[in-house]
């Protein structure tokens, strides 16, 4: 079975949400400047979340490049990985029309997590699929990004209860060290 | 005429319908837990309308893996099924809103058995065009599966006046031999 | 240039045309079957604009097999016709909301007349850039379909305000000769 | 590493941002002409950023027509650039909600700005991957025409303070000199 349709598939659920979750960002009653002061927790938020659906996306980019064939299983634990994704809009609202408080914050960061668990099943569904010693196997190899992004994500959400602060910054150390193209971090993060 | 186009559009089409389902997970007023447990019914419903938006389009991808060609007739048989899709996300939510009661549970069967009718014309559009004795023909077989799903779903309809929790019950059955890998399963459904 | 993206493009504008406009239909308030009568004329013209999306989309399908290259031109005249289909949801919706009052039924009418029109320049920009005695130019011909429809289009929204019954007769006639796959109809139609 | 995905992905979010914005132009209240007059600065400022957003596709077609390869810092300058351009529905309901206010226009101007600076980076970062002599690199020359728009949408930001029209007048400008197919314009700014 192809990954052709896949892609497409996954390439279109993915714009739509990381498209439609500007519709959260409603037009501001007002016409001054200060009309667009209260925005600023639902851009903030809208920003994070963009960030972190272009990960994913390219995270998907990068790793189906190496993959050779699909099965049923994978198609599911792909599925799986979009409905988890797709929960991003809703769960960026609540934190971005709630100033940031506690709940919400957690909310979002369970969804993080389980984005981050949903991308690890997929991963083992496709090694499986592959088998050790090819192509595949050796571009993933232990995924430990993935494995300190989740425990990180999971931190988060415990230590939001102390402060959201602590919880919304892991948030985004987490996005940096995807984002930011930088080999030490990448180097550091082999040697854990 | 080539079936590359219509596997994207219906891609595409697909993708939007199991994405703008979540707009309606309107975000919770409020910012704690509480908050969060009215949406129950809306969560349930946009699980199950994710799953069966999924296998069709996991059917889909599979049946037009063996299609060498298509037609008019099978451009408008597929664009028959995407209408009724593309009401699942109008049905989902009536259901979620009105927290399962009777009648629009119901009416989210009909549409569940309507896709089904229109998804029994597509491959009959098809067989007739690919004649029999062809990969196609012998991919699709008897689409007994299809059968009873939509006697399933018709009976889910009836008993709804019952109780609308036999509906529901069968609704999620019928998503649970399309969706468990059970090989078990299918062959049990072969010999009915 | 080559025409692969301009059809992608193309898909997935239509595909979101076709998806958003059931966003129209909003989820009734109460939960038994009397709350859905008053849908009956969104519903309606949601069908009859699915319909219409579905004819155009069939047609550029179709028209863009034949089609060797494309130039700055030939995009801005496609982007001509998806701007007047996109205004299609938001036309359908004054249509259903206003249980087809004259001044709706008009403007829905002017829309489907302006996309005639869009998809006829379209037509002229592919021709001159293929030149005559081409597949393209063959397989287009007169295009004596297209300017009857033009002309009843007109006629529907001139006659809406003697009746809109009229006019919205005039409308589903338009969509079923393009819709029904009758060899009799078409000769008809190049004969006159 | 292949651009098909790229320009799928791109292709997508584009087609999406370019179709959600007709959902800023609500359907009217009431029944007669009357009703569509108070719609004119929504649809006017609809109609602009079609064509904004219209050319942004084009240009990224046709560049993307001469890229060989991408890598991560290009998948990230694309998603700014996608990521500015989504702005855009909500900056164009900010503009037609509150009728050509100065201070709307003027925030209009700078996300056009950003859309302009972003797309000037994803040219850089195109640049040094491909590298000078490349076809990549002289089919984007100097990108004067990058330039001179830049200047005057900044131009149009600060104008809109004296009159909001001065800076919709630039705007319109610029859209004009990307969207007339005039040689001629071409090589004035080619001189300039």
């Amino acid at each position: 079975m192809g990954k052709g349709r896949v892609e497409a598939f996954t390439d279109g659920v993915v714009a739509i949400i990381i498209t439609i979750m500007v519709l959260e960002l409603k037009v501001p009653h007002g016409e001054d400047v200060h009309a667009l002061l209260p925005l600023w927790p639902i851009f903030f938020s809208y920003v994070l979340s963009f960030i972190n659906v272009g990960i994913y996306w390219n995270n998907m980019h990068n790793m189906f490049h190496t993959v050779q064939r699909v099965d049923g299983r994978v198609l599911w634990a792909n599925l799986n990985l979009l409905f988890w994704l797709s929960l991003m809009p809703v769960t960026t609202a609540f934190v971005g029309e709630n100033h940031f408080a506690p709940v919400p914050v957690a909310v979002y960061g369970i969804d993080l997590a389980l984005c981050a668990v949903a991308y690890a099943i997929l991963v083992v569904m496709l090694r499986r699929l592959h088998g050790p010693g090819t192509t595949f196997a050796k571009a993933v190899g232990q995924d430990r990004k993935g494995k300190i992004s989740l425990a990180l994500y999971l931190a988060g959400v415990a230590l939001t209860f102390i402060s959201q602060w602590i919880g919304i910054a892991l948030y985004v150390f987490v996005a940096m060290i995807w984002f930011v193209p930088d080999k030490r971090f990448e180097r550091l993060i082999e040697k854990a």
